[in-house]
């Protein structure tokens, strides 16, 4: 019998370079599986440090680019067997509308870091650019890539809490308690400046992350906000803290808390929901561990793993090991690169199954503008711009 | 060598009777150290339920009064060395202010379940009533008797976590999902009964416990807060969930949050702090463990128990076991006795150190008021009225 | 209507003066559901020490015995309605013995501290001395106090893990790392010493704990020992730390572990039991919780408190507050004075049902004789003695 | 500025078809850090099984050998900058030995799954084997990769915890609690087979690890075992429970305990260790964190994360992602392979620094001699043989 041999897709990456945090994690999920190559990058604008990442990770010299924009150019220009097929893009936040649409235009499908933009305004411009092509586009909002997520999902939609009445989201980190702006620190630096960052520096950068994960769960969208936002370092002009009220549309009521002083706290993302028939609880620090409450049974604790009771089929899909085997952060960025892999494979385009994708961006967009806005507003409540496309359309 | 005998104070009870469930809480907390002797109560208006009581505690049967107003009267004509010394009020909240100051005017100290009262403005008539007096007034604010809590306070006192920035404090509770009320659940019926209750019901029975650790551990006055509460059951009129995005006068940022319909949750009361040197969290379902966060130190887990390392004498004090001896809620709430036998004693006048007192019951009271006057309005912040007495002055 | 007043239960105490670690948690154990009058005492050996204590706990001067056997004496004179009627024991090991047979004479029940003797001759004595009288000896393994104890033992008994195959039971300590005997700490005194203690320290002590624990839950009689016990400190003459393999007649293999080295270590007595349907684990210091394992199943955690799902009957009993405020060990042996006032007051003798009685002690005995003896042997097995008496034939 | 370009090193591997375990792990440990190309294997008998996964891991059909020695003899023909560097070896027990010695005698160095073979004679010929050669041999010791792991052995090593005096470690496992090779269960079959496991089942497959982590860690020689091996399942040739008490040169006493018929466990490996100034703890299902206590210091957590206050630099070194993003054991493993790579490239031979080698697989067979006949005797203590070669000559 003969067999297809497997070929990797091939990617670029823009961002990355030494020094920087977010590229190397996403290589290292990108390899997990065995579904990608890494061909071609523009890793830093510092010529040295974009060559010796070139170097470093076994990519021909000729195809580490000086530019994003080169990039495209010269890869676009490649025999279709030879290449990129896909772009990653790692950069500061400022960049990622512009590389995207750039890389739709020059007809790459394109993973990018969350946030998807710095405005709602240029990511609707962007979901209009991808409505056009044939590509696809997948954003990295890695925590809904642990398989526990998607069962919490899954007992949602089965009911097994009862119609949801409430909802806590919160999102504490510690890294930011110091100023470490003032040092030479390169992601506390373009996290908290204005240009690079948007208009939002705590909720852009992780807010969205719990406001993603309280939405993508419920699979609620929330209509209001009411936000208190802070920066607890003098002359930090992004907020480094907040917390606001919130409501679904279903009229869910619940508290969206993301801090980047909460001092000694890692990466504490959690969610608790809670329905008329019993509660659940997820933790991204016991990532394989769901705990599911009834009103008249005892607290049970789903857990991860290849076989494991309980699991539904989504979940059970996102485990490569035993129970008991612990799988982590990479291994949730690597079903994002799985799933968005299995797309690219199928012909797919717009968002790939499995994958947060435009609409999830432009909620994380509204949800920012929104949030800034409540936050400086004496007005109690701040209501969300509704969109034709909603993160509900899709799969995810 | 001659020692002078022990005798304990002679304590009378206003409610408890068969079927409630804080009294008899009470009285085993009360026994606890032995410093108390029941003497005499009115524990239910049910004349069986209020001589079956009597009976089952061995008080005499003509000390088993059928009125609180027949209590006080008839005990204040017994001789010195036999009539009660201090009441115990376990009644529903619309009754705490109006025993209170009448057994503060027949010359009796009183120790009363937290709310203080319904509004904050009897609740000034009653402190006016205790300043006139020379009694003491003491708050079942039982969380405030563990011993972890008062080493939270001691290490915020100490800046241990340096200069306070946030607070997070929550009180989630399951026991309301269903409509309790609608059988005939005795704890349910009142509490969500206006008229028994007052103005709020959630804040009013658990919110206070949450505002009032925040306060104590912090030291801290919450100024400013903004709210949103609801009640999620048909017909059910006071409410049942809700949260606040809070400030201090210091300038911390918070967020309070109390539910009773947190399906499976039991009495998950907790709070965080976070400084700018580090941060703290304590659990009441663990409530031998106190976290402390460092920005550049290792987490700390300090426990309760004599001896423990790490414990300030306050802690110590309010420990009876060596470590890994669990002491709960009932140890708890008799720290708060023991303290209160003590200033007693002592003769002692106003608020008994190391017992929450009027000043608390102001805060709550206050705080209350303030909630449910924000979660009506449109308006973003609302303020909490300051007083002359504070919870700050005296030792609590 | 007219009820019947309650009288508590009249109860004098041997030991538990002033320095003494164990009196003062009886104390407090007894007084939590107000069943008893401690009327009597002899304290300490000590005159002052002993006229303080008696004070302290509002006892007449006269009835502050300078010796157990003057106790024993003058109260068996007093009226029956006045004298003494159970007689607490909590002096060092080698009195458990000569003091509960002479108050068996002298016709009062004895509820003696853990273990019941020095060696199993002794305690065999004992017996024979409890089943001539008519009266109730309980011994304080306060660890069968605790609800959730109560319920894994129902549990087993249900067959909901299955035909029971393993038991994993440890109980380490860390309170004599250092050379404690050195210094005048009491405490560590007495129990180092074979004179006070017996044949062992810290299998006396604690693994007495750890056997009577799993043969508690099991329901099985442990038949062979493999044992290797040390003293890690020079000089110091008993064992404090120390394992075993063991195996039960039906056919369990086990490991039993006890220490009081394990530097850090606070009081973590626990037990896990698997059989071919599931698992079940419980830690003292987490003592409300009961964790069960299926093998198809999600994990659950049974929770402590008044209405929890999923308690049986003898657990909920166990219980005085709802879930989710903590009880502890005060609690745990409470219940254990609860159920032994309720066995008096029923006229009942031998044991007490739900209170340990001398089947428990002669099994401990049996323990700590091959314990000691496997420890000293180059043969790999030992065999407990039979016995006609066992732990199984009455409620516990 | 030129930067060498990174090349992969080679690898071929035997075993880890389709329907296998371990291959697939080993497989995606190997692409996290890019380190290495799977170039060729021989992965199944099967012949269709072979080529579907060598077609699905990309490899040219020509090198998915069908058999390990046909494997050997075609590599070691191919051109240097084409062949094979290092041979991986995924099948069962019994093929360990023997594909390691003909690899290292065709010139391939040699990464293979624990145990280093079925019996400690045929693993002691192929220590002579390596010792001739100028090959690196590493052993899969999975657990070893946790940078907790390392930390402890520092923490160890630095006299943290004073002078060791008890080792605990366990492993408890539930998968077999029923009898799977009665099904046609893969991994059961051959595990509970003698004719492929060797002469131990349960302690031959997850005993060694924690023989070989409480070695690790300690840095101490078991020296004496006094064990009791079971199997629960009729008809199952081979242990599948177990526990031994145990002594090290240096007088630490201990137990260590091994089960796969703990019905509901995961994979619940754990240490802890006790020194006459503290203790540590390690749980392998969380596995970054390591739990450290004092005697008169509070309990602290040392977190896995770079940048993490409180780590030595191995740990640091064996960490990819900041504080709170969970590393788990594909990352661990992945330790062992990026330090293995660094070895092959730097040119060393015998042992990879970071890596356990061949006195790990020598002591690891010690062990299951040692533990199997100690079952079968009725001699308490039997004694470890100790070896020229140990496990703690080279840096592991």
């Amino acid at each position: 019998m003969r067999f297809e041999k497997h070929r990797p897709i091939r990617a670029g990456m823009i961002g990355g370079g030494e020094g920087a945090f977010i590229g190397a994690v996403h290589r290292r999920a990108m390899a997990i599986d065995g579904q990608y190559q890494l061909v071609c990058g523009a890793f830093s604008r510092n010529s040295d440090n974009n060559l010796l990442t070139a170097a470093q990770l076994g990519i021909d010299e000729h195809r580490a680019y000086s530019s994003w924009q080169q990039l495209l150019a010269a890869e676009a220009l490649l025999p279709e067997q030879e290449r990129m097929q896909v772009l990653i893009i790692v950069t500061p936040n400022q960049l990622h509308v512009p590389i995207s649409r750039a890389a739709l235009q020059a007809g790459f499908h394109v993973f990018c870091e969350k946030p998807a933009g710095v405005s709602l305004a240029e990511t609707q411009e962007l979901a209009q650019e991808l409505a056009q092509s044939h590509l696809l586009y997948g954003l990295a909002h890695t925590y809904l890539g642990y398989p526990m997520v998607w069962q919490a999902k899954q007992l949602i939609a089965d009911g097994a809490i009862g119609t949801l009445r409430k909802i806590i989201v919160e999102y504490p980190q510690g890294w930011l308690t110091q100023n470490l702006e003032a040092s030479a620190n390169k992601q506390a630096s373009w996290r908290t400046d204005p240009a690079q960052a948007g208009a939002s520096g705590c909720m852009a950068d992780i807010g969205t992350h719990a406001f993603g994960l309280a939405e993508f769960i419920s699979q609620q969208q929330i209509t209001h906000l009411c936000a208190d936002l802070t920066s607890h370092i003098t002359g930090r002009q992004l907020d480094d803290d907040g917390a606001a009220l919130f409501r679904t549309e279903q009229g869910v009521s619940g508290v969206l808390l993301a801090s980047q002083v909460c001092a000694g706290e890692e990466n504490a993302l959690s969610i608790r929901l809670y329905g008329d028939k019993g509660g659940m609880e997820w933790q991204q620090m016991e990532p394989n561990s769901l705990i599911v409450r009834g009103i008249n049974s005892p607290l049970q604790i789903l857990r991860a793993g290849k076989g494991q009771p309980g699991l539904c089929q989504a979940a059970l899909d996102r485990c490569r090991l035993p129970g008991g085997h612990p799988e982590g952060y990479l291994e949730a960025m690597a079903n994002l690169y799985h799933d968005f892999a299995k797309a690219i494979r199928a012909g797919a385009h717009g968002t790939a199954a499995g994958v947060p994708g435009i609409d999830a961006g432009l909620r994380g967009m509204a949800f920012i503008d929104t949030i800034t806005q409540s936050s400086n507003s004496e007005q109690k409540w701040h209501t969300l711009p509704k969109q034709l496309h909603t993160a509900f359309t899709g799969v995810i």
